[in-house]
């Protein structure tokens, strides 16, 4: 197993994994993060308490591999894309189909993976391509050949994109495109590089960093999600003050689809030279074709990223704050705000402190507490990267602590603020941790006016309280959020959401219904539909009160002028079946 | 006359013009502008120097109205349409349809209609809808009936844009959008309005204006230029730094299409849900439909406007100052880099000074000259305006001016920054009195990468000098240049471009000859076909060097989805005939 060999269904990496190391105790294994082989004994307390529920260390639920139906590529088809690339490239493997068949939503594709129930529909074949004429030459043979194909990126998803139609009665073909990852060239002068789509963040970065060079492009899934993957989700990264979200950094990209590749010769910071079919690729989710690489801006690295954070009394006093910062102009690369619930999870998460390190803590606690008078079950906090030459974080910094004064902040210091960032990548482990013990959790975002933040929270806790009770799920539900970004308009809200499914008849059919109800509250109170998770088929539902009619089939006729015949009838938005 | 009418067919309004008030003296008249009034003694003579040709005063060109054609509006379908709209909002009059029959280009379009010659196609018919119900009638009766409409803003389009085919043969009905004019709703606390697409940038800016806000949002077409337009261009203002292009501005718009409405319920400030057919209707340019109402951003004014100027020894120093400011972020809500000609050109329409004025001009240039050494022929100058709170202004300018250091810049003041953005209004008049002498001119612009935009002017100006001498053009053209907007990856620079059309056998066909060229010649040395003057019709021919077949297939697609049978059939960039 290679050292970055990651699981094939669950979040991450194979080496990591959190598992218990006491009947009330977790450790995460291996050695990548701040939390591995460190040992984590306020978790299951923590989670008792929100919950109202005993965790239950005899509870693991084994893993079960679902039944993996035989591939449905026929021998005459399977010769002719067995002839598209070399036997290490290819793969009717059922373990590898089940892999390329799913995304990383917890209940309806991890969870059905791992623990049985299986997927609506598995592909039928996995093909690497290693170069645009190979993606050319497999799409020509999939619209021959009345075959379907679905682009394959760092299987990150969280809005179901990745299942195929379970009536797909085609053959299905993964193109799995991590092995196009190389940089193409680097143009430091005029601060962009050409690169395939295929990179995942973390090679993306490696590449980039070798040569002083970021993207600043970081969204929690930077380590697995790829270049191609952002433009189809259109997504979004923590830093994206500084450096933008993916529309901003991609200044163009190419996309092979059955019609001929799109793509722009005249590569420009800014045009206006009509209608731009580029456009069309933010969100396309798979629909119109493969992405193969993309024109991207990219930075020298910053002279200086300082960490902070900020604690407040209340959430309410924190997004005041943000939304002055916002005002002024006063813009960190990233600036985010969790509320008391979300700060309590991360201190639980802490390890077991010893010596200096206990007195320390508790000495912070006392202050917080006696000194400012802060309520420890309703302040909130906030954690900041801030980037730049030295003079301009520092300029930032002291503008920072200035306007925050204003709303009864207090400084929390660097090393919070870096904690903070650096459990982001925690939490797919842990997710996978709760669902081994029956304990089910999800997370959504949308993106809200600034006016409606607080409403659309408390509405959003109302109903998932109201819906748990009336199904009978035991103890209570946890819901926690974050503002992870700001804009002049409006913020990104990011919930996190979980409950008890022991004594549930069904709970992956309540967790869906409640996922879904939650969805439409979210709508209700001035939600955006997403933020940058994407449509996928979990949110196609949504999607007419989203868009006019007429807009929906602007959409349609964009996939039918591409893609005639549908093979990419992965389904997902506007292009559902 | 309404104070604020406007000339039918040439820049501006009707007040305002240039005229000799004297031989070699220039008078803009009116009191609209600052150099309304004032008398120029220095134009005429640099225009001489510049073209190497002595200024006629006795050559002026009389205006000729051009034979326009009878409307084409059958008796059945005018009775139709006359049903939309009351007596007061629609017209058949021919001064009115050849004025709603163009746009600005000066040769393609200003000349002909002024001086003869004619347009290919006059409008047969022209209506001014109140309220989006109106457009939709308008435009199901165009269906209906097999009548083609052509949407019709501020009438300041430079690309032909607004040129009907010549060889459409349905009536064409222009859709003057001038009277949805209003501000719908402003929600001071989320920073957006809601506004119908018809309003003029100098109506938005006063209504806004009426709440202490701005859009920020600032063309040189301003003052006649609209909301719908904007967006149909993808237009540019010069406060982009701070506020943003029209696509950071515009969250959401509403567009009218023979299929149907399209728009989005759900206004965000940032989303990621799917496709959007929002992403189209930036550079549509009347192919798809009328926009009728945007959702845009608004901002408090801001507490502080100061302007500034810096005075380079040279272009290249100034190219480099700018790209520094780039890379350390700084920068002013507008910057913008004129070349030595252009600085000069800029002297040149400075009144006569007198007494003081006079001293203190000459001891400005002593002081340049002999105290810093600088180069009269070969200096540049930067204008510059900062906004905010005077704190982050006071911070702004103090950066700026640490860095302008590094690149030998003197810091030339206010009043000289503040006089160059002024000039901007005036342009469009000085191009209608030069033509008015046979001296021939127009604007154009482009994106490119910072690495080439030396290389890209020095070639421009080369091919020009060229073809004007093989040409037979009398002595020699003129080409300014100025940096007017910056990019991470590149900036916009925007061309002027000149020459005396006396002594030649077709002037106007030589002039777009030479245009046409010159724009192969920046394509060619990596500039973009347009950065925010759009390509209607006249860089139609160069689209299959910026997009692929298939993508300007995909463009076609969306168009025939909306519109099938082409009701809006202006056929501008990729929907031309």
């Amino acid at each position: 197993m290679a050292d970055d060999a990651r699981h094939p269904h669950r979040w991450g990496y194979a080496d990591t994994r959190l598992e218990l190391d006491g009947p009330r105790s977790v450790r995460m294994t291996g050695s990548r993060y701040l939390l591995s082989g460190q040992q984590m004994p306020h978790l299951i307390p923590f989670v008792e308490q929100m919950l109202g529920v005993p965790f239950n260390p005899g509870a693991r639920i084994p893993e079960t591999l679902p039944e993996i139906p035989a591939g449905r590529l026929d021998a005459a088809r399977l010769a002719i894309f067995e002839q598209l690339a070399p036997a290490d490239r290819r793969s009717t493997d059922p373990l590898v189909r089940l892999a390329h068949s799913h995304g990383q939503t917890s209940v309806r594709e991890i969870d059905r993976a791992v623990y049985g129930g299986g997927l609506p529909r598995v592909v039928d074949f996995v093909i690497e391509p290693v170069s645009e004429e190979e993606v050319r030459a497999i799409v020509a043979a999939a619209v021959a050949h009345d075959v379907c194909v679905v682009p394959y990126g760092g299987g990150t998803n969280v809005s179901g994109a990745l299942l195929c139609p379970g009536d797909e009665v085609r053959p299905v073909v993964s193109m799995d495109m991590r092995r196009m990852k190389r940089v193409l060239s680097i143009d430091r002068a005029n601060g962009c590089a050409l690169v395939e789509a295929g990179i995942s963040g973390g090679e993306l970065e490696a590449a980039l960093g070798a040569v002083g060079c970021t993207s600043g492009h970081v969204p929690d899934s930077l380590e697995f999600s790829t270049l191609g993957g952002w433009i189809s989700t259109n997504a979004s990264g923590m830093k994206k003050n500084r450096y933008g979200n993916i529309e901003d950094i991609v200044l163009e990209a190419t996309l092979v689809t059955p019609s001929g590749t799109i793509e722009t010769y005249q590569r420009h910071a800014r045009t206006s030279t009509g209608m731009q079919p580029l456009s069309l690729l933010f969100g396309s989710e798979g629909n119109l074709g493969v992405i193969t690489k993309a024109l991207i801006a990219i930075h020298p690295k910053p002279e200086v990223c300082r960490y902070g954070s900020l604690v407040f009394r209340s959430f309410a006093d924190g997004v005041a704050c943000l939304r002055a910062l916002r005002a002024e102009r006063v813009l960190p690369a990233s600036i985010r705000l969790v509320n008391n619930r979300e700060f309590r999870f991360g201190q639980a998460l802490k390890p077991a402190a010893h010596g200096m390190k206990a007195v320390k803590a508790q000495l912070q606690r006392t202050l917080l507490t006696r000194a400012y008078g802060f309520d420890l079950s309703t302040m909130a906090a906030c954690t900041i990267v801030m980037e730049g030459t030295k003079r301009e974080v520092d300029e930032q910094e002291r503008a920072l602590r200035r306007i925050a004064k204003r709303f009864r902040a207090v400084w929390g210091g660097a090393e919070n603020g870096r904690r903070g960032y650096t459990l982001t990548f925690a939490i797919g482990y842990i997710r996978d941790f709760m669902s081994e013990y029956g304990l089910i959790g999800e997370s959504f975002e949308t993106s809200v006016p600034w006016e409606r933040i607080e409403e659309m929270c408390a509405a959003v806790e109302r109903a998932l309280a109201a819906e748990c009770a009336a199904r009978g799920v035991i103890g209570m539900p946890y819901l926690s959020y974050r503002v992870t970004q700001t804009y002049h308009a409006g913020a990104c809200v990011y919930f996190t959401m979980g409950f008890s499914g022991h004594g549930l008849a069904n709970p992956r059919a309540d967790f869906e219904d409640i996922e879904h109800m939650l969805r439409q509250v979210v709508l209700d109170h001035g939600g955006s539909l997403s933020h940058h998770h994407g449509v996928g088929k979990i949110r196609q539902a949504f999607l007419p009160q989203v868009h006019s009619a007429a807009g929906l089939e602007l959409i349609r006729a964009a996939k039918r002028a591409v893609d005639p015949s549908n093979v990419f009838g992965i389904g997902n938005g506007a292009c559902g079946r």
